[in-house]
């Protein structure tokens, strides 16, 4: 894992500045005068793991030539909002373990977890409030209603085993790739000639990174997913199994039981709902061939990443960019 | 019921017409693409009650002479901050009726609750982006954050006897006076001059609205927990007893507490904590004298309205403020 960080670490070089002064921000809004929101706003702030999000808005900023006095601030509100899905994710998933730090439903309790999530996002919005645009304030209340309604739509088809691969996906982009691409379309958009509010709805550029944005966070789903399956906690640095346990049946589940023989379809279909199974991520791996799904999801996944990747075309050579570039192999090259 | 509904029409009479059009902002922001966000949304808009915070926005709006093109856009916001904090508090009380409908946690689960609250959260501070000044954002944010912190103060202080009315005033002035106070506040702010998102920080009569809404808001809480505490679930038109199944040591049971005997003191921790007793509310008020603590609980909720009260004598007599002055009376007289 320690490898992983420092492969990150020197990708991120080109705005590792920008990073230090996004979570200096990121950290002064977890500060709150009730000892117990402190208390847990600390525990929060030890999740901070790869900081994908904050890190695209701010690369994009940097490679399109268009960073701004607040380009830092957005990408803390990101990061912000992120976290307060993570925290209320995992009451839903009833995880245990996120980046090797206790959960918050774990550590305190689900309704302490609810709570803290909602003040993440307040305190987000909150931040947003104040700057010179009010272009951050609603491009994120929209895509955070995206990303609920995303997840209320999975929640609605677990144990569908039928989902066609559009519906799938449409739920992934919803729930995932939409902060993905609100990053980077910040990244963009956000300027310090903004201050009217306004802002062009023709910028292609600014289009062009949320498509990146929304594909790369495809992709990241979709690997993700891949990841649930087959992963190891160790190295994944989080509880995995969920989705089989939760009834979500992900990419590569679909792909196999779509071609799959009725005797081989009841097989999955009782791994997923017989009561009193345990582990039943480990299950269906030792009882089905996943391999031809997770390769079929894993295909779907590079093609995402190729067409992220064409996007950044219109962008001049920069360290930036280049950065940009290798964050696709980075989304693919997760361990499993 | 009926009679009070026919009370509160009553009651609302000079901001009737507001109050419909800001219930069609209301349901126009519940309509969703996602059939099954839209499902739920629908069955939350039937929670509909007194809606309260949306008409102090509009009466103080105009019993102060302040009635903006925006205010009842600002109304429909609140509300639906309100209905966000609904649908949550009835996941962290394990409630199961809210009024006399199916809480969303009891008619699909806790994960949709929490879900479909971060979604109503997402759209009310969508919609508040769209106004002309960005106070509406701004504050709401704050009270947000505000509401929340209180929240989880309040569950750090479960089974706690000792806490004191100062704290425990603390925590509902969070939890629930912010909100009316916001209210309150906004009616009087919210300008359609204040295209700039600037406002006149020494507004000293959006101050004393502020102050209304917050005296008023605590003394609704006061009486809120005596309603749980004693009342009858088919007369408050929501689970009652929760708070005692919760650890929630509220004014009336602190009082009779603080000058109990050691044995009466013994007595209500037990019935609060040991295993295996039913419905505890009851048991409570079977096992101990309460009408000490109920009449104590009271009559500081009347000094409060009381104080509220005052504030209003700052603006000139009109049917508005004729119902703000209503309103005070309609909070204490809350069956029980």
């Amino acid at each position: 894992m320690s490898e992983i960080r420092s492969r990150i670490k020197e990708l991120l070089a080109p705005i590792a500045g920008d990073m230090e002064v996004m979570n200096r921000v990121l950290q002064a809004q977890l500060v709150d005068e009730s000892p117990a929101v402190q208390d847990m706003t600390s525990h929060v702030g030890r999740f901070s793991g790869k900081q994908l999000r904050a890190a695209l808005v701010l690369l994009v900023a940097e490679a399109s030539g268009r960073r701004s006095s607040e380009h830092v601030q957005v990408a803390a509100i990101v990061e912000m909002i992120h976290l307060a899905t993570l925290v209320h994710d995992d009451v839903l998933d009833g995880a245990e373990v996120r980046r090797r730090v206790a959960c918050v439903n774990e550590r305190w309790d689900n309704q302490t977890a609810i709570l803290l999530g909602d003040f993440l996002y307040s305190r987000a919005f909150g931040l947003s409030t104040q700057l010179k645009s009010r272009l951050t304030s609603q491009l994120l209340a929209a895509t955070t209603s995206r990303l609920c309604a995303g997840e209320i739509e999975q929640s609605t088809q677990r144990y569908d085993f039928e989902l066609t691969q559009e519906r799938y996906e449409f739920i992934c982009a919803a729930k995932t790739a939409s902060l993905y691409g609100a990053a980077c379309e910040l990244g963009a958009r956000v300027s310090d000639q903004d201050g009217s509010g306004s802002f062009a709805k023709d910028d292609e550029l600014a289009r062009s990174m949320a498509s990146f944005g929304e594909e790369l966070g495809l992709a990241f789903q979709i690997i993700d997913d891949c990841l649930d399956l087959v992963g190891d906690a160790e190295i994944v640095g989080k509880s995995v199994g969920t989705d089989v346990e939760d009834g979500k049946v992900t990419l590569p589940v679909l792909h196999i039981y779509a071609s799959a023989s009725e005797q081989t379809r009841t097989q999955i279909r009782d791994i997923y709902t017989q009561d009193g199974i345990q582990k039943r991520a480990h299950h269906l791996r030792e009882s089905i061939d996943l391999a031809p799904g997770l390769e079929y999801a894993r295909a779907r996944a590079e093609e995402l990443v190729d067409r992220a990747m064409e996007r950044l075309d219109v962008l001049p050579d920069s360290p930036a960019r280049r950065t940009l570039k290798s964050i696709g192999d980075f989304v693919l090259g997760r361990n499993w």
